[in-house]
């Protein structure tokens, strides 16, 4: 069942340690069937060495295991609403990478200081608001998400031109058209947070690049008059 | 003698270069056997890349060599404060590593702003207070012993839960249920620290994370509540 | 045509990896050969695990595709601006390294604290300004490259000597004699930067060296008077 | 001639690529015989990967070359004012390592903040004041050494017990009773810097560690009462 999509989603997994963005099994990655309603996410807590395709469990949009002998990731709730409430991505990956992991634990939203987050990123990178005690005792893991989009939706963001949140005291959540697409984006992450701790500690404030010059590397990458690649080979 | 015991903390200490903790000789570990009452420890300053099993030494809970060619490291005077302090733990370990070095020397505590400490650590990972001069000039390595479990003991702190403390202008011990668990916990710990040192430079402050997330935290992996991982098939 | 050089800057763009210099695809290096007036650029969005020698893009100083199936780097027209200006320069190279474009963010240039950076900038490596939004909105690329060189000019500043520079809010643009000295120039720049952001982060202030120990590494190294190394024998 | 230490000099060179101290040919180490009054070091810029230990440049202690074929490094001079004035030490390295040289920038010495520290300097390992025009213009490399020196003995400080300087906008160099053991301490002089450094950070004042612990770690270590490692076996 899925047999091509859990190979994807375990090679997603995989990138995870190849790009340094986890220790021991703090991250997993999930991909989408759309068709199907159906998506593959990593087992609860298996080490990524001895992590295999197989192990990947199938799970349908109101959270019931459908196929799978392991748990699936704690984090499963989480990357469901994100499937619900974000009709256009085909991938979710969560981690605790350092630098994103620092301006979730700072209740800050990475801003964009430079190209290389308007390249991905269409503005500020969001962090969520604190959890209420009852959204936390709770379904932690479901108010998780719910909480993820509300700050999208409040504020008018686009999930698709902003694929990453901060989850407030806890870490980063990434998404992208597909699962590689997602851990692409992680990465990405992990760069401009890096880059934007150090340019806030520089300068002492927090003032973003030009709206100009963001508008201009953001299209020139997305959208129909995108020019950057091999696109129109 | 102990020989299953002596293989298993060789391998614990083969991972503290793995990981990355230590710099030279700059850390060692031991595992107990509790029934027979006599721990296994890496010998004093000799190098990882010529550390063979049978070079561990043991030690009685009195702190005579029981077996074994080479000294004893000479920080197993504080190891044998944690076994009989802590009748619960099964290893400990001790490393000069980076980020945790660095909260022991600024004499501060690792506060827990995130859930990366809370999955592990159920709050504050306490710094102890400076020793006096006659605790250093005495007993020394007994004497760190011996004020750090004070610093659990005054302030109600539990060692299963807490599994590490920072010795002031020294470095981590960190312990475990078994040998290997303890380097699992130096590991979390310098992660914990790396991020917990930038969220603080980024806020200018050191207020935790909320007792609610860190509760739901903690005891999702710990404790009879526990969901996390694979645990449940 | 123009293998060798296809051949060279291949080499130094495959250098950009094996440094650090680069995440993903996030730069390129191109060569000139001032005799034919062509320079030889890296296509655009290649991952650098499949680029051969053979996808090399050959341009000519007025911007116009000579040889290749790919396209040529977005950077190109910035690349051109560089070799039409400076007329002694043999190749240029672009990143997004970090902390170059830390200092390229925070629109601060790197300025020359000691020796290391004296042994191969003649002083600050300087920041352009903000680029109008005409300039964004237009030829983006062209008009990086004009702001640079007018930073050049402007402060009397020789790029033969002062071989790299921070465009603000995007990176560092390095050059050298030929693409794998302007390589070289990244590696240390990238170097010099990071050691200069906590220079500065330590005394507070932004005092650079004394002119006299400046001119005397810079010297040391370039010019009649030269003496380092095995030029000698 | 003095083919042994050739090799072991060469050994220590290739230690520093290994140990992450250098980039590019930044660095070098010496090492003497001191019955006959000879040096051997590295030849001057040559790069670590075609580096052999018949490359080695052999120096008399009034600064002719004895025997080479290639040029000693530039910093001979240097190595050579230690090997007069410290009549213990039998290696010199000299590095441009990030920690160590960000001090040196800063013109700021590393405190002793921990017993890592206090593990091999006794007490802060000093930076040299400004060189004047005079000594900056004239022998460069001399004066270099003479300056540190002059630190070492107007504040009475034991070379055989602090083994490192920090030359002020510029780097470390390094010595100790061979030049595998001036590595070693290389090493540590790079590690306790990156955490002095962050120490600083952290407390925002300068406070080292007390002299009692201080005293008890060095001579843990050092002198006739010396009780870690392996030595009375």
């Amino acid at each position: 069942m899925l047999e091509e999509l859990k190979q994807k989603v375990y090679e997603a997994n995989m990138l995870l340690p190849k790009h340094h963005l986890i220790t021991f099994t703090w991250g997993n990655v999930s991909g989408i069937d759309r068709e199907k309603g159906l998506f593959v996410i990593k087992p609860s807590g298996v080490e990524y060495d001895v992590l295999k395709p197989e192990d990947m469990v199938v799970v349908d949009l109101e959270g019931n295991k459908v196929e799978g002998e392991l748990n699936p990731s704690s984090d499963t709730e989480t990357h469901r609403i994100f499937y619900k409430e974000f009709p256009n991505i085909g991938g979710v990956v969560h981690t605790h990478s350092r630098w994103a992991t620092i301006f979730a634990q700072a209740g800050q939203g990475v801003r964009a200081y430079g190209t290389t987050q308007g390249d991905y990123f269409y503005g500020e990178i969001p962090c969520t608001r604190d959890m209420t005690e009852e959204e936390i005792q709770g379904e932690h893991e479901y108010n998780t998400g719910v909480v993820a989009v509300e700050r999208f939706k409040k504020y008018g963001i686009n999930p698709d031109y902003v694929p990453a949140v901060l989850v407030k005291n806890h870490g980063p959540f990434c998404w992208g058209t597909d699962c590689m697409n997602a851990v692409h984006n992680a990465v990405v992450l992990e760069e401009v947070a890096m880059m934007a701790f150090h340019t806030q500690l520089l300068t002492g404030d927090r003032d973003p690049m030009s709206q100009a010059l963001l508008d201009k590397h953001f299209l020139r990458k997305h959208g129909p008059n995108a020019y950057y690649g091999q696109k129109k080979i």
